[in-house]
């Protein structure tokens, strides 16, 4: 069976979590607790060496690191990944997007709230992290004002993987108010079939 | 014919410049200084909403970002992208680390000593970004130990876009003296026929 090193609560888990459930492929979860270094022992760095989770083991125990490289790796042949060249490279796009100028921000925000390290913190580092994760979600806001979807109209991973941090912006202060075209397409997204939320271990 | 909205300084710009040489796809480069403001001005905003460089014009007007989901698209086919399913995961496992675990530090130090903005900074930013990035390039040099190239053995747009950065290193204060694995690594990089330079501009 397919083996998941995985956070309950990280984003970047609950984008693989999610797809798994989509599409209906049977994984065993290891949980990791991130705050508690439990990705940075040998053990685990033997398996990826940049410590992270999450990490795919594959059932001939071939593994792999990065969320959405897994999400591009699972998606292939199934309808959450375009067959088309240039759609594909959009769903990338997106992904890497997500990867440089949104989960650094909307997530790390978070992250740090959710561990009570922005209690401490230099106000003008939160600043700056708060620009630069509205300035995201306002890029998102321009495309989806006429779209349903981020790439080629439909449901993709493209929207999982944008989706896994925006939904919860608000946790790391975020107030999704003032971006309606993207709150209507977390409720798209919050429709599909065998949608789970993030904390749902599967 | 495609057309590339680039800087010349750019190491994400470089991916996509080097990538079409090698392939020998003849491109028109339009140079966007960033330093000045030029990729976010309401013309360019109107072609890229993130305001980033590089970003691909093909011939039918559809434009796409990110230097690695560019790469990915001009790559596919071609000896630079691997057929093999888990292995273009692979190369793309990479890139999300060069975007996510390198280039924020190694790039941007870089960007900040060439700009001048380095100059003013505070010390313990400064040396955050060395940490993170010298623990980029361990994760590289471990890697790079006991292979030739990052995927598959075979030279990939996954080593393009982790060249882009990390030959330039040294600009940003890096010293390389310490990752043998890393330094021969870039020598064969080097070597690959039709390798261009980060200044050329084709």
């Amino acid at each position: 069976m397919i083996r998941l090193y995985d956070y309950l609560e990280s984003g970047n888990g609950y984008k693989v979590r999610l797809l798994l459930h989509q599409l209906e492929i049977p994984f065993e979860r290891v949980e990791l607790d991130i705050t508690r270094g439990a990705t940075r022992t040998p053990e685990f760095l033997a398996m990826n060496p940049n410590g992270r989770i999450p990490l795919l083991e594959l059932e001939d125990g071939s593994r792999l690191a990065e969320s959405n490289a897994i999400q591009f790796y699972l998606a292939e042949g199934t309808p959450l990944l375009p067959g088309d060249r240039l759609e594909r490279s959009r769903v990338l796009q997106w992904m890497f997007f997500e990867q440089y100028s949104h989960e650094p921000y909307i997530a790390v925000l978070r992250f740090w709230v959710h561990t009570g390290a922005a209690e401490g913190m230099d106000e003008a580092v939160l600043q700056e992290k708060r620009e630069k994760g509205h300035a995201a979600l306002a890029v998102m806001e321009s495309h989806l004002a006429e779209r349903d979807f981020f790439v080629a109209d439909a449901y993709s991973v493209a929207d999982i993987s944008l989706y896994a941090y925006t939904h919860v912006a608000d946790q790391g202060g975020f107030d999704l108010a003032p971006y309606p075209a993207l709150r209507a397409w977390i409720e798209r997204v919050r429709a599909q079939p065998r949608h789970i939320s993030i904390t749902h271990p599967c």
